[in-house]
């Protein structure tokens, strides 16, 4: 996209947007200017909106389209794909301020959002009512809603929940033209027409902006039961995953470190992790009761004829808590290693988790690099992390070749480049890998289709 | 679209496609004309096309797209809403006999399946496998899942388990051109780019041709217990299925009939139902054991808090299949009653369900129509069912009118015009009521995007 002269666009907007919702101030624009994703570049736009309602969105969307300037809708900034990094000269339209429940449907399950909710804030509120909305990224306590439905986010609870598009049953969206297109339904079934939601669900902010979303829910879960166990060989940790899936058992959660992640986490936080494991399992299971006590026999039957070393069972929550404290921990405490990071975001068919895991290690090794992993292992989708110190360009460089050939691995693998952080500024040459030369040419012309002068979002998944 | 004339089409694929697999015997091309849609238009086809592999349908495809010629593709023929009914001087391709199950993985849980492979016949392989696919339209024993995977169809499992479009992982689409696009994955999680399957699932037809699919599958569910409950008034039906979702219980189904439907099946089987009850619910469980006793309990529980007059339950598989045999035979029985139906298929938010049947017999009362009304009532999908005497005009333009007015209902009270048959050629008015300006000019830029010649499925869903 050329850059455009984005001040009569600007000029025009301040006529009807206050100071407070329109920022051109420097420190601000470049405190916007970019996600958490390290990989990614990023240029400083010409201004932050900040956007109060429906209304907002459209006046900036038709005021850029009339110039041709670009915008780039932005939740939290939690991402890890540079999604809502900015490009020069254009407008970050900044959605976490339309931060509203607008309703929550008990008898239908349903709920309507703004953008700006915080996931956490939302299943908070979700609980009073006896309510459950099961998407939780990492970043739960701080990302938006806007932001999940932008990248499809996923968490910890895919394994038997789903991701984002799954809860989706309707949204609003701001158009390239600045057109307000309300697509789905409040019903849970519906085939009138296209899918337009799922459209625009994970096509991060390039087809149209999300103002407002129609979200499916579920009664709230019973408190979980957790155990952990230990590996001495990633195999075991593997075929145990695969015993508990063909099993037919459904953990709200199961997840996987390897020894780097273990040791780093026992690191940082002292929690006495077994360093001698190479492996170790999380599992959750949150139906309750006897049902609860039948799932976590059977996951540690699976454990146990897997050959874990170490295992450990627990039905209070707070033990739970500390124990799925070291999985959540695990990114930080591989970051604090080096004071750098780089995290990957590959899915596996499930069978090849333990290839790929080793693969990863083997790629350390070739490229000396530090790469600890740890990921989703009921859905395939591991994160390994590659760690360097800032500073080090020599390190930088092997770390970017090593995040390079951990994506081919997972493609060779029948996998995906990304399983739950989306594509962003950072693997446009793999998305164009993956989906290779049709599909490239589909997403041109639907995004063609949608947004002719290429205002939405610039820069981001493919090349127009 | 205008008539082309499909002569010098249809000489070149000659010269490439053997006389068993491209027809222009009159006989067989009026034949494939349409699909079981009593309200839809249809013309008669140059030919009709059996194509055996990706291949022909490219062939097929590229010639439509040098002539300007239209293609209907077709599965069984068993739809609804006229989706596969032909335009005159048309192509129809049947994908019947492109029916091979390419691969079933238990590890990944997931199988490859060309289009023509017949709902129940993939339901019986997946059994010997331990594995399940749930969407089960009425039509299983005929239907194809490629017509399942257009029309995202639904069933009976849906309030449990979902719709076509939750199970599907990837698809290979020939596109308008005759390039084959290969969208999707084998991994269960994945975000890399536009969510591009799901724009296909659904369409119709209409922006692409479905030439294989990838489908996630489920470990087979135990044999099913079955309850039946009859009520004295629709409202205490509609209440009974309220308390059982607010319970948090998940039926495997949960059925709805209404008087009509109940004496209509009654006339036809003696299967000495309760014919003074205004509603009957059938309600099954398949998680075996237990559990499925436990669920039972719940729904009995709600069904007697809610007045119900007689309620049954049995864990016998032939019983239950014997019970549920009533609600399968719904619309042929209601067809028999005067020997033509025009069969809707409106979903409103559960919590209107009651409002929606009691709506529907006042539409009865003032067209003067007899409806009657089964459905899925776990997720408020209803099916009501206008009986008109064929040859009778008179009585046939009543049908229309109350047809038409069971949707403007159903669009009143927050539902969708279609929960599972589709829009096809019988309800393009309606989807644009129902999606608005703006979401019909959506639906025409992707439509224009992929299909600028609007070769594909012609006269179906919107005008172009």
């Amino acid at each position: 996209m050329p850059i455009v002269d984005p001040r009569p666009c600007i000029d025009e907007l301040r006529a009807v947007l206050p100071d407070s919702v329109l920022v051109t101030d420097e420190d601000v624009t470049l405190a916007y200017s970019r996600d958490m994703a390290m990989l990614a570049p990023s240029e400083q736009p010409a201004a932050v909106v900040h956007a109060r309602s429906t209304d907002d969105v459209v006046a900036v969307v038709k005021a850029a389209a009339k110039y041709g300037v670009g915008v780039h809708p932005r939740g939290a900034g939690s991402g890890l794909a540079g999604s809502s990094n900015a490009t020069a000269g254009s407008i970050v339209l900044s959605l976490k301020g339309m931060d509203q429940i607008l309703e929550v449907n008990h008898q239908d399950r349903y709920a309507r959002v703004q953008p700006g909710v915080v996931n956490l804030d939302f299943r908070t509120a979700l609980a009073e009512h006896g309510l459950f909305y099961p998407p939780d990224p990492s970043s739960f306590d701080w990302c938006t809603l806007g932001g999940n439905l932008s990248t499809n986010a996923g968490g910890l609870c895919c394994v038997k929940y789903g991701v984002t598009t799954d809860f989706v049953m309707g949204l609003e969206v701001v158009l390239a033209d600045g057109e307000v297109l309300r697509t789905g339904r409040r019903t849970v079934k519906g085939v009138a027409g296209y899918d337009l939601a799922r459209v625009f669900v994970g096509a991060e902010g390039t087809l149209g902006i999300i103002t407002e979303a129609t979200l499916m829910l579920r009664p709230l879960p019973e408190a979980p039961a957790t155990l952990v166990a230990t590996f001495n060989d990633l195999y075991d940790a593997g075929a145990a995953v695969q015993q508990i899936i063909d099993a037919g058992l459904v953990p709200s959660l199961l997840e996987i470190m390897d020894q780097t992640a273990i040791r780093a986490v026992d690191d940082l936080h002292r929690m006495e992790l077994d360093r001698s494991a190479k492996a170790l399992l999380i599992a959750q299971s949150d139906s309750g009761g006897a049902r609860a006590e039948r799932e976590m026999d059977g996951i540690e039957k699976a454990a146990r004829s897997c050959g874990t070393t170490e295992l450990h069972r627990t039905e209070d929550v707070d033990e739970g808590n500390m124990l799925l404290f070291a999985r959540r921990q695990a990114l930080p405490a591989l970051e604090a290693l080096k004071g750098g990071s780089l995290v990957d975001d590959v899915a596996v068919p499930r069978s090849r988790m333990a290839d790929f895991l080793c693969g990863c290690e083997e790629i350390g090794e070739r490229t000396g690099t530090v790469i600890g992993t740890c990921g989703h292992a009921g859905d395939g989708n591991m994160h390994p992390t590659i760690c360097f110190t800032p500073g080090d360009e020599a390190e930088y460089e092997r770390a970017k070749d090593a995040f390079a050939q951990i994506l081919d691995l997972g493609l060779s693998m029948g996998g995906t480049v990304t399983g739950e952080h989306g594509i962003g500024s950072i693997k446009m040459d793999f998305l164009a890998k993956e989906i290779g030369e049709v599909g490239l040419r589909v997403h041109r012309q639907i995004k063609n289709a949608l947004d002719p002068q290429g205002i939405l979002n610039p820069g981001k998944l493919f090349t127009p």
